[in-house]
């Protein structure tokens, strides 16, 4: 059973989709990818900060998933961070309506003592310097360094972004991030220049179309899973890295092979999250409806052709 | 050895793309589905109308991949159709700058006596008229009747589309008109839809996003190869279309299992054709260069999870 750190938000969420709506619901990148990763047999603990009006019911849903909340600072009369979006139709782009900082303004995280040997470190989107003070932390090189980040942070911290970005073995980023971060249109290309500037492996998420691993020359590909009803997507490129990364910390080989299954498993649950809003699909799902939706997986992608 | 009908244009495509322009060259969807089913063992043949200011040199190409040509009429001192177009930057979206029809618009297809007990027929897009008067001649039924369509048919002649589409095995079209077709945003109730309307098997073709093979409750995804560079995306659909059909016209099964294969090498042959402008690519394209490609797809999609 290894060791899973995991850095990112705990936040409040409020969501418009064309489904309907929520009030300010538990969100946050480190809850999505907690949640993902506690599907597997993982020691996992949550960095990240938050104000005394989070309902301690949130935190005991992720105590209860045996998520070592030690590192969560709970600032007392602060505020926790809130994000309000609202999804266009397609559910393919949204716009946020509101973003309050708020206690994560002054987000110094700490690292607790247990988890400085971690087998896996996975960073959730947050500012990159923030996001090297964890790796600064480490007392034991980690296996594996996951890095998640957006295009906020190319358009604002970009020199931070790149030198956090050379201490790292694994970016997950999302198609557009991608060329945006090289000048590289085509994603092979765009993925070679990033494995130049320091991840051995480069994750490219295209939501809705799957996600590329890229590794030398290798490349393999997972599809997402093609659902009748997509209900709310937020959280889905979290859950993603949460089950890629629990899945990497439970089977503990850093191979391509493994990431590639690694791959599949993130996808798998992201395929979860995003049928309803929120945590809520996520906080009851059960193992078995994890392996039967693994099966489907299987028969949307393998096939028998021999070859010569 | 299968033998495969194949009705579409033989036609002048004229290219721009941020690559690069080409004067008047070999295009049409009959050409690029011969081009590409003439990499299986087939017996196939061609029904189209071209001008005679369509270079003999053209022809020999097709008949020099043993496609029978005897169903090309040949329109003394006509025209042949000439279709212009440019391509946009990330060579997703495309510009029609003219279109011709010349000949083609007073197209009747007439199939040749030695192929109307073809056992399968493509049936390239074309005005669904002229599709459905190819299916009226066919003296035996055939195993498996394939069409491809566009948008512009939706738009202008939906009642005559809807009724040829009563009469086919297989569709295949792009995502967006499968959503036009239907009004469903989900593929999967989109395809679920289309099956309504006639054909046991939806094929919905994403582009560099991949393809989606749906039957009953069955769904199965080919992805597009990962490639460095896109130089001209013309007739890819044709060349999967191509693929697909002549695959199983040369292996004669008719199954999801073998379904699934004719995807990929569909899949396989598109990622050729997009290579270089127009059918240049497909010209001289190696059977050892097919397979080879073939085992990058094996690569690229099959992972090794031990399932439950």
């Amino acid at each position: 059973m290894g060791k899973l750190l995991i850095v990112g938000t705990v936040a409040f969420d409020e969501i418009e989709t064309p489904f309907g709506k929520t009030d300010k619901i538990l969100g946050g990148a480190a809850t999505f990818i907690g949640l993902a990763a506690s599907q597997f047999e993982v020691d996992s603990a949550i960095v990240s900060i938050v104000g005394d009006d989070l309902p301690e019911e949130y935190l005991d849903l992720l105590r209860n998933k045996n998520i070592d909340l030690s590192g969560v600072e709970i600032v007392k009369g602060g505020k926790t961070f809130y994000w309000k979006g609202k999804y266009h139709n397609d559910l393919n782009s949204r716009d946020t309506l509101a973003t309050e900082l708020n206690t994560l303004a002054d987000f110094n995280p700490v690292v607790p003592d247990n988890f400085k040997d971690a087998d896996i470190v996975m960073l959730g989107n947050l500012h990159p310097n923030t996001q090297m003070s964890v790796i600064e932390q480490m007392k034991a090189t980690p296996k594996l360094i996951v890095l998640d980040t957006m295009n906020f942070w190319m358009d604002n911290a970009l020199e931070e972004l790149e030198q956090v970005i050379k201490h790292i073995d694994v970016i997950t980023i999302n198609d557009a991030e991608a060329r945006q971060l090289t000048d590289e249109y085509s994603l092979v290309k765009a993925a070679e220049e990033i494995q130049k500037m320091g991840p051995k492996y480069v994750v490219i998420k295209k939501g809705e179309h799957g996600a590329l691993l890229f590794h030398n020359e290798k490349v393999f590909f997972a599809p997402a899973l093609p659902l009748e009803e997509v209900f709310d997507p937020t959280g889905a490129g979290d859950t993603f890295a949460g089950g890629f990364s629990g899945y990497l910390a439970a089977t503990d080989t850093i191979s391509f092979a493994n990431l590639k299954n690694a791959v599949i498993h993130g996808s798998n649950l992201a395929s979860f999250c995003v049928e309803r809003f929120g945590t809520r699909r996520m906080q009851d799902l059960k193992r078995e409806e994890v392996n039967q939706r693994l099966h489907q997986f299987k028969t949307l992608t393998q096939f028998d052709i021999e070859l010569k």
